[in-house]
């Protein structure tokens, strides 16, 4: 019984059927019909004109997209907490070619216009230190926690005044939205981000992303750069594919829903055990060695976080009747 | 009727099958029971201990060997035609991070000892110029000629001699090995190649190639560089699972001989129209712009190469009924 | 008696009075009241407003001009025989990150609108090839010819039609401008030149190189790119003295005029076994490998270039008496 | 009365006098005769064979130190103070291609294996975590303190355990050597170090700080980044001759006594404003912004240090008479 990572999940059946699905001879890269109906279809969910590219990992999202928001140069404001600094192995410096990442302090692994300043009025504006271009945002957080729409614009509207572009992680952007019940336009766009990794395998993709612009002027580089990372695989519309089935019918949302679901009943169960408010799919246990061990002795799979803690993480496939043993032996911890 | 590229083809049964195939529920990244049967089952293909990576192209394969055979101030040596040089918009320079590519001469975008050794005898032994670490030759080439295992290790032993590194794109290799009848040890480690890009996307596969090291000490610091460029799938089992469908009962060897078979076909009927000796799945034909009108008129789908060339690429399910029509209207030409 | 190289000179004693002269205490790296002067002083020069920045050589003036003009992921046309592309190791590439060089073919290391419009034409505009964003000529070249007001026009216009940047590398840029007789700002801006690297070294200068950007938005981001790459040194005043004492009294013209005078007396001693027509301050030679030990032996030194060619460069401290020895060897040759 | 930076003290004479002696006319870059000294010079000093470069500034010395000791993906371990991450604008992350500077506490802006190993403790050792490759330390500190030798071997001890290579910024290495009285190889090699910076021009010289490899297999690859850097000064004989008169007669120690003694004076006239040890040529000065203007009122310049410190640094040229009004005016405050 799997709580260790929603990568772990399998991959849904529309997606997994629209691979199969007709025999999907086309052009080469990206120039087929699938690929091509990418930039209306996100345009119709986001409410604008956006540009929209697949790439293979969330990885290579957010580092596109820091590369097409700060030159070599330049430093990203980043929570200390955030997948780009712990968990890409440097991608972030690769694609921007060494920019640096400016960390910020932030409860839950979130940033405020407060923590913001302050890190920001510790750089010397001279030519010796390296200069912030950029800020990134994840939503929901690495510890499952949402920005909503008014937080993402007070951010949005700091980035503005300080000439910064802003990025937002969605590794788990579905799972923000379908807490948060706004339209995807309102967390995104509306509240200043320029561009956006929504992410789709851990919700029940199999091998692709989506990276998002909303300042679409940053896109025909990004093309180049995607293709010059190796990232533009040649029978891409098996990805574009896999993207046009998480948007039919709002499957992604669907997906997400189901598995925020499945983090509420856990987050019941858990009470005071809570670390952190549960908003998405992550709950984050607080548990003892011995605790650890007496859920896994029953079959229980999931990382420590620490050494007092757990995180559990929630799939799209699992459902009530997944999550209710691992609910009733938290309660009976 | 398609002739434009190998890459347009559909993915082969077996290769969606084993998508399909049970609950590809494991662990994320590249831990699970797929993934790590790679090393092993590409070793037994290749009868020594071999290192294998998965990766999502053929470019990422390709500028991964090369970042592993060349610092960032050396040069890689490759024909004038390569793909690397001409269709991967800089890859190899964006991995090794700077290296330079040395143009080098050769029919039928076949390096030689002789025109290698032409390059390397050019090139001044002092600090002001870019020194060359790595040779990179494509096998099947770029127009569809084949190294044997002998013109192999004649560049193979230049290179050992010069301390350089070698590469085999092998983005056709499938289709150089049908061609050959030798094993596919024969043509690289045994003839001095330390990595090779193995296509399999062109041959049948989705999204996944294999990234081999015959010089296994390199592999350790390219699982970095793979993290680090994006190209670490969450859901790698996939990509895995596709390379052993593709090794089981030697498909990788049928789906090449079959586009083979089919280029054979049209070779045949061109005679003396042909610009190459056809020894893989690509066809290159003198036509004039109206005899290429001709064709497209008659529904066959290729690119042109040049003013006065055609480039016919036949994919692994195009059986002889498929390859029949165009061999007859080259024929009647 | 040397001939191999204008760096082999001294330091002309203007230049060493000038580090001499008083007490160079100021502030530390640029914002002293030397390095102050140089947007002003080399505005007079070019007679429209510049920005000019010291660096202590002319490959990081070259390579830092590149990254101003050309993203990581594009292309610099340049001659085959360029010293960015055979001299520098790499520099254009470590700069601007992994920049590819486009090589162009034209007579005595000179491009001409033909021999552009011929490589340009030769490049796919698709995403899988370089696309080019740059041009770099070299004035005078690296053959001793030098680039007129017009030739330069003509690839000016053609960089505006194509939207490419344009960089000068004038390592001899003095020797260019004492030959034409023109003003700089003839041969640079009014002809459409975006980044000229202004070499004051092999002029009679100890180590101090003038970046100039006529299209001057380009110098900010490249004030931090400096810094990063370790050139702004932390006593710069010491090199924006060296640049003030060249311009003084048009010094760096007088040392120029020299040095192509004595070129002018060995043109005149060689008559036919000149290669290319003498324009700045070297000289090449047909000579024999005979012919070259004899001059050896009369202890004349300097470089081979080829099998049968010899390169003479006169320095601006050699006047009539250190130049007549050579000419008359070379007459009774 | 300038107590800002020893960056701004003029060239000592002797130094100025060896640019000046004699005709440097000789070979280009560094085959001169000057150059060819140093590895010999070098080696005596430190009592071991040791490669000594050349190079312009004290950022170049360290980010090619780092290069040479971290590839692309690895990490460097350093202070959070440290100069390398705040004050040479990402010059190590462009030298590296992307490595990443992790922070390290410790007071004083110094390392101790406690700190380190914490740092250590806390990073995963999977792929999806940048590894470290380095430390570097700086002697003295940022803050003027110095590392003794069994200070920093029990550094080198913890580096040589963990695979980390070590390097030492010391742009005032020669006020640590002064002030510790022992032998440069004590506080070097000795001790476990690499690489070392060696600074030069904060200390009388002009644009030449010297980059030491103890472990000289590190040098070879390290030429063609200094030449790829733009670094490879074309006239380096001038900068050789700086090294070469620094090494005269200990010249460089004499400089670094005649500084450390100034801030002497000024911490004993400072006593409990003191905010660290005084034990290099730098006094950091616990004062009101009032007191601050008061001094600045007669004539003394420096830098705040945050918003209740000064830093006062001292120059080889200041002498008992220059420093005696700032004691005084500290004395009285």
């Amino acid at each position: 019984m799997r709580f260790f990572s929603d990568n772990a999940a399998p991959v849904c059946p529309q997606v997994l059927q629209a691979l199969v699905d007709g025999n999907m001879l086309d052009t080469a890269y990206d120039g087929d019909r699938w690929s091509k109906q990418l930039d209306g279809r996100f345009s119709d969910l986001f409410e604008t004109e956006v540009r929209a590219l697949w790439v293979p990992s969330g990885t290579a999202a957010n580092a596109l997209a820091l590369a097409a928001l700060c030159p070599p140069h330049g430093g990203i404001l980043c929570h200390r907490d955030a997948h780009i600094q712990n968990d890409e192995c440097g991608a972030p410096e690769f694609y921007t070619h060494g920019a640096k990442l400016m960390l910020v302090e932030g409860e839950g692994a979130k940033l405020t216009p407060a923590t913001l300043n302050a890190a920001l009025g510790a750089i010397r504006t001279d030519v010796h230190q390296v200069q912030p271009h950029a800020i990134s945002i994840t939503n929901a957080t690495e510890y499952g926690l949402v920005y909503t729409p008014e937080q993402v614009a007070a951010i949005g509207d700091l980035a503005k005044a300080r000439k910064l572009g802003l990025h937002m992680d969605g590794a788990r952007f579905a799972n923000a939205v379908a807490h948060l019940g706004c339209t995807p336009a309102d967390v995104t766009w509306r509240a200043g981000v320029d561009a956006l990794s929504f992410g789709f395998v851990k919700n029940g993709g199999m091998s692709a992303e989506a990276l998002i612009f909303f300042d679409t002027r940053l896109a025909d580089a990004t093309l180049y750069r995607r293709k010059r990372a190796g990232l533009l695989l040649s029978k891409g519309r098996y990805l574009a594919a896999q993207l046009l089935a998480m948007l039919e019918d709002d499957l992604w949302l669907d997906n997400a829903r189901a598995a925020n679901g499945g983090a509420r009943m856990l987050a019941d169960a858990a009470g005071e055990r809570l670390v952190h408010a549960v908003e998405a799919n992550e709950v984050f246990l607080r548990v003892t060695p011995e605790e650890a061990a007496g859920l896994r002795a029953l079959g229980f799979d999931f990382y420590d976080w620490g050494p007092a803690e757990a995180r559990l993480v929630i799939s799209w496939d699992q459902d009530a009747e997944a999550i209710r043993p691992l609910a009733e032996a938290i309660g009976t911890l």
